[in-house]
Order: structure tokens, then C-alpha cells, then sequence
């Protein structure tokens, strides 16, 4: 590789004339990024998008803020321009026309992201630029705007026809491991040896989205217990010294941890492919697997209860988790808790309530150790999501529903109004 | 695999009714795409866009027609929508007002390509379909249009930056040689055997594209002969029964063949980059190698001697070449020659011509058998694919451009106009 | 690689100095062979191994067979030395004089075959060696016991464990596609469209046995079809156009040929382990499969008839075969045919017998155009197989056994003492 | 695997019955091994084999100690009848003869060993079963004279050709990882982040020999570190918060540290193939490359000193450790120190000796914090080792020289004798 970038260097170096060169590195970052978007030459385009991801890379957030800047004020959607061709292609519709309205109506920063991903490695690059942008640009309206063309450009990139899954396993090299410790975000990993209890014995599995263009970058990762029923607290299922189950003997499959790996895909949705994905793959792999549930935190509960000024004792606690999941949204007749809106948007139906089921800290906090298995019932996902999407229909199974029953005395000093926020 | 699918069948069947199933069987293509568009759910989305291409590869020609004909009139653009999204937009900007914008802006029929690449294979199918459209739409303007949606979501998807060069080899497997003998287009490859000579010996080598999405389909490959010194002729490079040079004795590198492989891939542009990653690589590899340069077909030599009436004799040919190709212009000043545009373009010099390069059918048919050397040198490509793109500059030897000065008292007689046509 | 071989030549030439070197390549192998037996150091050890086996692949046979003459009388066991080491351990056993009894029992070419094999692709060259050997060497006393120590290194160099299967597809490399045609020993494979008959549709498959060091050249390997019930003839399962079957409709699966690849490999038996492992493989993949069974060719039906001067009509052939694979003998109890020695050998039974079964001339010529099936029966191949080693038991089902029978009148006329031989 | 194993399980369970199955677990240990000597069945021997390799793994000491015994006495040479054989072979050398020969002179354990091979995962469980024999076996003649013929097959599979190179990197499995982080024997690796330290930096390199039938299970490891000049210390190699060095800019390669891993090859010799491997590599990949050398403990030097009754004070360390390096034998006219001798029989030499190099506590007690530097000089390596090999010759720099003749007056009082111990 360094023969080879010496030689790259020695050929753009003499090639573009060193006086340019020397230029290009005195120049704004901003001139860099306008000269990609003008340039006709693909061999000056490659070095301009070098020079542009080297130079953001290297910038501080003061310089970033301004590059978003400039993108989206300078390389923003022309009104009249669009206007003019949309009368064009109206009047008188051909390719011509209609290609004209194209290039008019898209702004040229799209085609600059586009520009910049030519380079080997830029895709990771970018994806990190628009983290930076989603840090950076919250409550700038130019900016969240901005935001948009990334990802838009980055659905069709991260389409899942291009996606690839991989088991994560002990055998998986330790430059990805390690990215597993850094990103799971449901129950944190300490140590390697708690991320060997995860990924070795043969009960346990994790499984996780990749981009070709991004090999070594996880997208999303889901860990897997196999377990004989189904499991009402997480700690056993990480406990040091358990004994393994053999996988063929188990009869339940319990997703236990969903984590997104990339802050510059917000938006982008994976979890529900994986979910489906991998169920698919370990029924055809262990034909006695008959239940596939997760075991979930619910993240809202203590804030809601708090919220809503309801007095609580332990005891009532699962009841006003069903009560909770089942009852109380947010806009749009969705579910207030984000875990419940992301596994019964999947067609997934709230199946077991489970009190001391997170005994972590941060369990406790979130929802005062309570714990929900959503139960995937794979004939019926594609109905459930179905009813879901359409008219907010929230499936539960009888005890859940008659548990959320069970806590409407509890709720008659509830503030008003809390339950649609 | 079997068994996945089987259960899959299974999964979609019980999942989605057994009636509505039938239902679809008996819907309209067309019908199934715009419900494809208008579904929220994943994975009734996943489930119609496998009908959908599944229901289009079996279509027979005016099947297809009539399905182009609904994504180009249906989920065109809808002019008023657009413009008040864009008026909107530009009175109050903000991310609702650009999104909103962005979303009327594109055509539907924009997303539905998107949602039909989320399953596997899709890709191809794809690029499969724009062939369809582009042999069946060619001269309907609404479908030229249509085909735009598609290249503009192909350049996004095909982008250098996700594609990967492997050398093709007699290691290779079979599956992709056969492609490679189909997919040859300047020099036919007429058996296993002719493959052979031109991938196995040291001193001859060639390299594909592939995109992940799409593996065991190669999209452009080249054929590059090592050499001492420059060739003259094609046919003594593919002969059989040659002696081998060790590949670190050459000073050249011979690219003699250059074919696109994908019809539906048509506009989007892969022979630029290949070339200069090939010409870099061998470089690094091969550090006395000195030269590279192409054997080049003049495509359109003949026909233009016979359109401009000008009366040939073998002696005078490459004179008459060096003119064609420095000389005779299309609009836009760029060079008529197909070829000579593409090298051109890249950054390459008209280097020489030879006289009896090309002894096949087609070479003498196409070129009276000159052929040119184009020769890329690394260091000055940039500089010259700038002055062509901007001047029309076109770069020559000196012996070249004698040779065309030279063929100045043959034109006397040439038909008015035809040198800019 | 070239930089690397460069370096090395360097490094070996100025380490042992020129004068040396030129020295060597004046010294007879022989000399060579002598030199690498007594050095002590790894590096020139490493190359003289080289040098030997550059030198023997150059040479004649006259050459080789002298070489071969060399290891036979002068690196072999001394038995004055042997005795005493032998005597010296049996009146004082200790490890000292155990490991010298081991050293004087072994003969000193054992010792030089191993150090050959110290350099990379050695292995390979190793048993092109000993197919000379074998080429050469049969009918002499002295060559033919040398080739004793060939195989004793070799039974343990590709022991079952150090082997690996692998399957051969229209997926698999050009170059070992080409040896699997140049390899088929039953049913010649006459072009690559004839090998993509075999390999490429999904009710066809080829699996192969490789040994580690010698990547890419397989051993032995196995062609299948799987069926619905038990074909009785070869040709139409050859025949271009066929419809395929779908895999998992299969309920049969046919061994119709088996080839040994490396003359050099004589006498280490593969085909066992290998139709136990495919069959297993199978079975694995394909519940619904329910018979693994062989289509063989009987290739000393015709000699034997012909050698006991038994008149025959077509009619008659099969119940002949019959009589022939049963009763007919030569030393040791063993059968005659050497495919049913192969697969009885294995725990096959004799299940079938089919006239006009192979029409290839080779078909018509070895067998009147009679085929076999063999059928194995996994459950009870191992106890087959101990009657068969112990008692010389052959296992034949009923209808094969009263077709047998049949043939009695026809022997009538048979010479005697042939049946045995 | 688990499929293939339950039907493996079934077929064989069926097919040899289940009242012989369980013969099988009620007799001992030792009749299996006979049975599997004895069996002409290839199905029946990879079962025994299978059995007797499980119960060998689940047997304690006791058991293993009597099976070792079994091994040696009634599976060892018959005398009288190599006696006899090699008589017959002395009176009429044949091919029948030399077979029988060779048969009768080779002990029916080694086949036992061969036949245990068979089975995938066979050798590293026989390699393990060496390594309880060397542990169980020490001082005890039959089962020392046993450990010869483990030796030899070992010799033989273990042959240089068979071996694989391969770099040991972040990107390389975590359970390879481990088993480097266990098996490093010079200075210990306490933790993955240590371990990441010595094979993320491009400054850092480790490679490793591994055995195609053992892939998970590195057999010797070295670790490289790439500087500029020789450094004279061995813990800011290892330090943390090192900035690396640009892998090109390196102008030697340091050797800091070999680990043999399997306690089972003792006696099998791979460091010397390994460091030229790996030195050869290493020089093709970076060409300013000028030397390459070891950073080496010097394990017994504390404890020659102190039997040797040598006072001693820090400053003439270096001096009394060159003068042991140089002049101390042991039996054989060979080096005293272990390393020494290693490296010196490959053909280094003595470079540069360094007070302070290795502060920790092991590297205190064996030789007073004393390291020197090995150098390879890849161009002599070939000639020194023959010196050495031949005549005890050890080469030293002159400075390193000088520094052994500056200790000769502190050996006044050296014990007599002692010196060539």
C-alpha cells in the first residue's frame, strides 16, 4: 500500500502542476468543495474529494459548522431555476425537459455527497460527517434541512438489498469485537470476557448488519440468547458460570439487545430486517426453535409515571408497565415508549411483563427493574404490523391486557392530558 | 437454501391470508407496483417487490411496455404538487418546507426502484429492467424520460466508491470466465482455449469491476498484454502457440480490449477509473514498466472516408486516421471517433498509428485495419483531460500529427460540412 | 513473488558462494541426493532439496531411473547395522538404544524423501516422482521395493485427517475444472459444456478429496445424481438437454463415476472415505434422500467370458454379470471385478443389474453394455463390510442372487480352473 | 455440525449394533487400541479410533500412564521377528521381503498412531497426548523410548512444507488472539490491551506457523518490532503511549520475543524456519530494511555466575555476560545458554550486549537485566551455520569480542570446570 500511495502522490503531484497544488492547500475548504462540484474530470474530481474528506477530518467544530454552512446556503436548491424548468417540463414534456428539471429541483450539495463517495473509504467518512452535522446543526433550520440530503442519499446507499449479515462470534476478528464492546447500548459490556459470554457458548449468538463499502464498521448488531422458555430477567442470561444449553434443545430464542452502531445514520431503519433476518435464519437452523421473544427495557416508564404524578409501589409496578405500553401515546396515536413503537411497529405483540427483571442501575431508573418480552410470531408480523401502522391497533396477549386493566384504580390521580403526549 | 425458502414461502403465506395471496396472483402488475409504493410495512414491501420482479421477468415484451408506460405516466412528477411544495418552501424555509419540497420534487416511480432493490438479487434485476426499457423506450419520449430515474438512482448505487477491481485469471471461477467470453466485445473470445491465452500466460492479464450487490457479474472489463516495447498489431498478441515474456522483463502495458458488460449500465461511466487503478497497480507491481498504452480500433474510420467521398489507397490510411482523429469533430467539438472521445477524455495522447494492426473481418472493415496507440501518461493525464474538456484540445505525438499534416492533399475533394458532423 | 524468488536468489547465492553454487550445478544428482542426507543445516538443506527436485523434473528417464537405482542400492537399510542395533536394544532396551535401532532399520532414502519435502510445492513433485517411479521401475526387484518407502511416507503424509473435501461447481476455479476433465476415468468428459452437465444444474453434484499442500490438485472425487428412483442406464443421465430435477425432490442419490487422479497416489486408498463422507454430506443436506447407490461399469465381464469360452447372447448378459460378480474368484476369495472388490469392499451390496446400460463403445467393449448398482445401505455398511474382509461374504440382493442362479446352465460349458484365477 | 453428528451418531450406532456398542464402553482403553491395530475395516476403525481418542481425553493420570505402558510393551518391536524379516530381506531382497522387513521393524504403535489420525481433529489431540507423555513419561525408558515414535510421525506431518505463514493481526480472530496472549513465554502479554500494543501499530508485527489440520492452533509465534537503529532495551518497546514509527522508515527489524505453543512438539524444530520465513518476508515488503536482529534474554547467565562462584557488580555485566555467551559450553562443544544456541545454530551472531535492558523482574533474576542483540545477516546465515554446525564456531562482533576478552580478570576465582558444563 505505501509503494502505491507514494506512487498515487507522485503522479497527482507532477500531474496537477505543484504551483496548484500549493494553492490548494492555502484555500478554503469551501473553494475545494465548489471546485468537485464544478470539475468535468473525474482524475481531479478523486483528488479534490480526497483533499475535502482530508481537510473536514482535520478541521475543528467552528470550521465544520461553517462547511455546513456553505452547502446549505450556496449549494442549496435554486427556487427560480426549479420554477423555470418545472414551467419547461410541464409545457412541453421531453427527456431533455425532464432532465433539466431534475438537475434543477435536486440541490448540487447532493451531487457533491455523491462526489465525495468516489473515493475508497469515503462512505465511512461521510457517515461520520453527517453525525457531525447532527451534533452540530440541531435547531439550525439550514442545517436540519441540510440533513435531509444526507439522508436521502444514504437510504438509497444503505438500501437493504446491499447489506450483508454476519454472525459475530469468538472466531470474529478483534478489530470488529472490540466495536461490539464500544457500541452495544442496552446492557453494557465491561470486559472481553464479558463479550466472550456473549458471543462463545453455544447458546448465545449476535448477529450484525454490514455495508460492503464499510467492512469493518458494524451497522446494527442484535445478541441472541437460546433459552428453554422464556426468560423473565436479564442478569441470569449474563451471569459468569452459567452452564451452556445445547442449541439444539432450545425451544425459544430471545433477543435481548438491538444496538445501532452509527450516530450518522439516525433515521435509517435496520432493526426490523435484522430481527426478521435472523429469526428466519436460526428457525431453519434449529428446527425445534418455537418461540422467538425479546426481553426489553422500557426505556419511558419511571420518567412517564413521574410525569404523570402517580404514586407507586413495587408491587403495582408491572401493571402500570402493561398499563403503559398498551395505553399510553404520544402524536399520532403512537406508543409514547420508543422500544414498544419500534418491536409492535415490526407486527411484534406485547407478551410477558416481568418485576425485577433489570436489576442494573440504569434498569432500575429506566423502569424500576421491569422488563417485557415482545413475542414475534413470524405467520403473523406482516398482519400485525399491518393493523399497527393503520390504525394504532396494539396486540397483547390476554394476561398483559387484563394485568394493563389492573391498573386503572392506580390511575385515577393522573394528570390529565399526560397519556396522548 | 431450500429449506429458507420453503419457510419463507411458509412465513409470507399464513402471514399475509392465503386469499389475499390469491388475489395478488390475479392483480395487474401494475397494481402490485403501486401498491409497493403506497404499503408502510416492511415486510409486505419485501413481499411485493419480489412479485413485482418476479411478475416482470416473466412479462413478455408488451408486458414490459405496458409497465414502463405506467411508472412514466403514474408516478410521474406531479407539476402542480411540486410547484406549490417549492413555493411553500421558498417563502418559510425550514426542514418541514424542504421536506416536503424534496418529497413532491421526485417522482414516485423514483422510490419504487428503491423499494424494489430492498431484496436480494435485486440489483441485477434492476439493471436488467433499464435494458428492457432502454431497447423498448428508445424514441418514446415519456420512456427516455423514465430512464433518467433510473440512471440517476444507478450513478448513486453504482458509484466508484463502492465498486471492487479483481483480476480475472485462470483461477477464476468457471461461472464469470463464460461471462467474460460473452461479454467480450472488441476482440471475440471463440473458446475456452482463446480465453485461456489471453488470462493464463505471465504476460497477459485482465481485470473487472464488480459490484457487491452484484458478485459474480463483472460490469466493464479490460485486456492488458505485457510487452517490450509497443505493439503494432493485435493479432500477433492473441496468437496461439506464443512464447511468454516474464512479466517482470516488460516495459509496456498493452490495454487491447476494453468491454462493457451490463446494457442496463448504459451512461454510467466505469472505464476512466479502470483503466487508471489498472495502470496504477501494475505499476506497483511491475516497477519496470515504462509505458502504458492502448491497441486501439478507429471505429468509425471507414465509414466517415466513405461519407466525405474522399478515394482511399492502403498507402495513404494511417495519414487519412491521424486526420480523422485529430481533425474530424462531432458537436461540441468533441472528436467523432467513439473511442478516441473515451481515451481523450481520460487524459491519453494520440501516441501512433499503425497499418495492418487489425487483419480481422471487422478491423478491416471498420478501419481498412489501422489501428492507434493511445498512450496514457500518469503524471500528465489530469492536465490533459482538463485542456480537452475545456478547449477540445486534442493531444498528439509529434509523428502524429506530421502524419495527419500530411494527409491535407487528400482532402481536397472532401464533401463541405462533413468534418463537424 | 518475483521480488521475493529474486531475494532468495540472492540471499542463497552470495551466502554459499558463487564458486560453490557453480560446483553444484557441475555435481550429478546423485551427489546432490547424497549432500542433502548428510548436511546438518536447515538453510542449505532447504537448497538442495530445491535443487534436487529442479534437476530430477529436468531430466530424462535414463537420468531418472539412475536416480532412482541410487536411492534403491545406496540409501538403503544396512542389515549388519541394523542387526547390531537391533541386538544392542534387545539386550539393553532404552530410549538411546531404541532410537538407535529406529534410525539403522529405517533406510537412509526414507530420511532424504522427507527432507525433499521440506520446500513449498514439494509434496506435489514428490508424487509426480513416484508415478515415475512406478513408470519405470516395475518388473525391477529393487525399484519396486523402493517404491515401498514412497508409499509408506505418503499413507501417512495424506492420512484421512489431513484431507479435505471439497465440492466441485460450475464455481470452481478454471484450472481445477480443467484437471477434473483431463482426470475422468470412467465416462470421459469431452468438453466444458459436457463437465457443465455434470457440475452446474442443481440435481448434479461433484465433491473431491485435496490434500492441503497441493491445493490445487485434487485426489479423487466422485460424481452424483440425484434422482427419483434408481437409474438403469448412463447415458441419459449424461444427456444435454435433460430437465433437471429439483434438488430436494430427490429421493436417490447415484455414484456414477469415481476417479483416482495421481498415478503417484497408487495403492493409498481414498474412495472409501470419500463415498462415506459424500453420502453423509448428502443425507445432511436432503432428508428426503433414501438410497445411495453406485452405477458402475463391470469392466472384466467380457474378458472373463471370453477367457472361459462361454458362448453368450445378449439375453443371457445380465444373468451372467450376475453369476460373474458373485461367484467368480481370483486369489485370496476376492471377486474378480476390481469395482466390486472396490465396492464390496466398502459394505456395498450387489442390487441391481441393467442390460443396454452403457452404449459407449468402452461400455460395449469391457461388459456387453451391462451396468451395476451398487447400493449403500449407511446403516449397515460397517458390518457388511467385516463379513466381506472376514468371511469373503458377498452381499447381493434377492433378485440379483436368482439371476445368478439363472446363469448356472449356461457355465456348463465353461473352462475350469478360470473362475478362480 | 450438529445434524451431521446425530446422523453420524445413528448410522453408526445401527450399523455395528448396539449391544457391541456397548462392549465397547465397559472394556478398557486398551482393548479398543488393540481392536483398532487389529481392524481391516475403514468405517469400523475411524469409530475406534473416535472411541479410543474420547476416552484417552476423559481418562485421569493413573490411566493414561497405564495406557502409555500398554503402548510401549505390547505394541513395541518384536525382535525375533525383525530378526527374522531382516534375515529373509539379507538372503533374497524383494519387493515381498523388503515389505515384510519393514513392517517387522517398525512398531505396531506407530500404525496405532497413524490410524488414531484419521479423524478429523486427531492431531491435535495426539499432539496433546505427547505432551502427557513427555509430562508422565520423564525418566521412565519405555516410555521415553515410546515418545520416539509420537517424534518421528511427528517429524513427518509437522514437515516445513505442510506448514502455513501467517500474520497475526487486530484483524485476527479473538480465539487465535487468546491463545497468543497464553502461550507468549518471554515477555508476558497481561492483557488484550498489551496485546493490541504489539500487533495494531504498523511499527509491530507477529507472525505465526500454523498445521492445515490444526487452523485454530498457532504452533510458534514471533513478534517483530520495526525501528530505526538497534535498541538496547526491551520495555519501551512495549511501552504504552509509544508513537509509532511509519513502517517504511524502519531500518531494522528487531525479533523481540519466540514462543513455541505446543508443549505436544517438543524436539520438532520451527523457529529457524520461521525467522528466515518471516525475515525474507519482511525484507520484500520493505525495502529500506538493512538489518535484522533479536532483542534476546540471556536465561542462564545469573545462574552460571553463581555456580561458577563469581563476584560480580552491575558495571562488568555486559563483559562476564559476553565471555559466558562466547565461551561457556556445555557438553558437545555447544553454547551454554539455550537462546545462544538457537540463534547461533541458524546462523547469527553475537551482535551487542546491553546493561539495563530488560527491568523486570524475570528479566532481573535470569541475567541480571542484561539482553544482546542476535543479528542475522541473511547473506551468511547459510555459511555460519556450517561453521558453527562443523567446528563450534561462534561468531561475534569485534566489539562484542573485545567485551568478552575485558572479562578475563574477574574469572580469577571461577570454579574449575565449570565452564565447559
Amino acid at each position: 500500500m505505501t509503494v502505491l500511495s507514494d506512487l498515487l502522490a507522485a503522479v497527482f503531484e507532477r500531474g496537477l502542476g505543484a504551483a496548484r497544488q500549493g494553492d490548494w492547500s492555502r484555500r478554503p475548504l469551501e473553494e475545494l468543495a465548489d471546485a468537485l462540484i464544478s470539475t468535468q474530470g473525474q482524475t481531479s474530481g478523486h483528488l479534490l474529494a480526497e483533499q475535502v474528506l482530508a481537510r473536514f477530518n482535520s478541521a475543528d467544530d467552528a470550521a465544520r459548522i461553517a462547511f455546513f454552512h456553505h452547502l446549505a446556503e450556496h449549494m442549496n436548491v435554486d427556487p427560480a431555476a426549479a420554477r423555470a424548468a418545472l414551467n419547461a417540463y410541464e409545457g412541453t414534456p421531453s427527456r431533455a425537459t425532464y432532465r433539466a428539471f431534475l438537475a434543477a429541483s435536486e440541490p448540487p450539495r447532493q451531487e457533491l455527497i455523491r462526489r465525495l463517495n468516489q473515493i475508497e473509504g469515503a462512505t465511512g467518512a461521510l457517515v461520520a460527517m453527517r453525525a457531525d452535522l447532527l451534533r452540530l446543526g440541531q435547531g439550525v433550520p439550514e442545517l436540519e434541512a441540510l440533513d435531509l440530503d444526507f439522508r436521502h442519499l444514504f437510504k438509497s446507499w444503505f438500501n437493504r438489498g446491499f447489506l450483508v449479515l454476519r454472525p459475530i462470534t469468538w472466531q470474529t476478528p478483534a478489530d470488529i469485537l472490540e466495536k461490539i464492546i464500544a457500541y452495544e447500548a442496552v446492557h453494557t459490556i465491561d470486559s472481553w470476557e464479558d463479550l466472550r459470554r456473549r458471543v462463545q457458548p453455544e447458546d448465545r449468538r449476535c448477529f450484525a448488519f454490514f455495508h460492503p463499502a464499510m467492512p469493518d464498521e458494524p451497522l446494527i448488531f442484535v445478541e441472541v440468547a437460546l433459552t428453554r422458555g422464556i426468560p423473565g430477567a436479564v442478569q441470569p442470561l449474563l451471569a459468569e458460570g452459567r452452564a451452556a444449553l445445547a442449541a439444539p434443545e432450545a425451544d425459544t430464542a430471545v433477543f435481548y439487545s438491538i444496538s445501532n452502531c452509527q450516530a450518522g445514520l439516525a433515521g435509517i431503519s435496520f432493526g426490523n430486517s435484522l430481527i426478521k433476518q435472523v429469526a428466519t435464519d436460526l428457525a431453519a437452523e434449529l428446527p425445534r426453535l418455537a418461540r422467538f421473544v425479546t426481553l426489553s427495557p422500557i426505556p419511558g416508564l419511571m420518567e412517564w409515571l413521574k410525569g404523570a404524578g402517580i404514586a407507586l409501589t413495587d408491587a403495582d409496578l408491572p401493571a402500570l408497565a402493561a398499563h403503559y405500553l398498551l395505553n399510553v401515546k404520544r402524536r399520532a396515536a403512537a406508543p409514547r415508549d420508543p422500544v414498544a413503537r419500534f418491536h409492535l411497529g415490526n407486527g411484534a405483540i406485547v407478551h410477558a411483563l416481568h418485576a425485577g427483571a433489570d436489576l442494573s442501575q440504569k434498569g432500575r431508573a429506566q423502569s424500576g427493574g421491569v422488563m417485557v418480552n415482545y413475542l414475534y410470531d413470524l405467520r403473523r408480523t406482516a398482519e400485525r404490523h399491518e393493523a399497527f401502522a393503520t390504525d394504532g391497533t396494539i396486540a397483547a396477549s390476554p394476561a398483559v391486557k387484563s394485568l394493563a386493566a389492573s391498573a386503572q384504580p392506580m390511575l385515577k390521580g393522573a394528570l390529565d392530558g399526560e397519556p396522548t403526549v
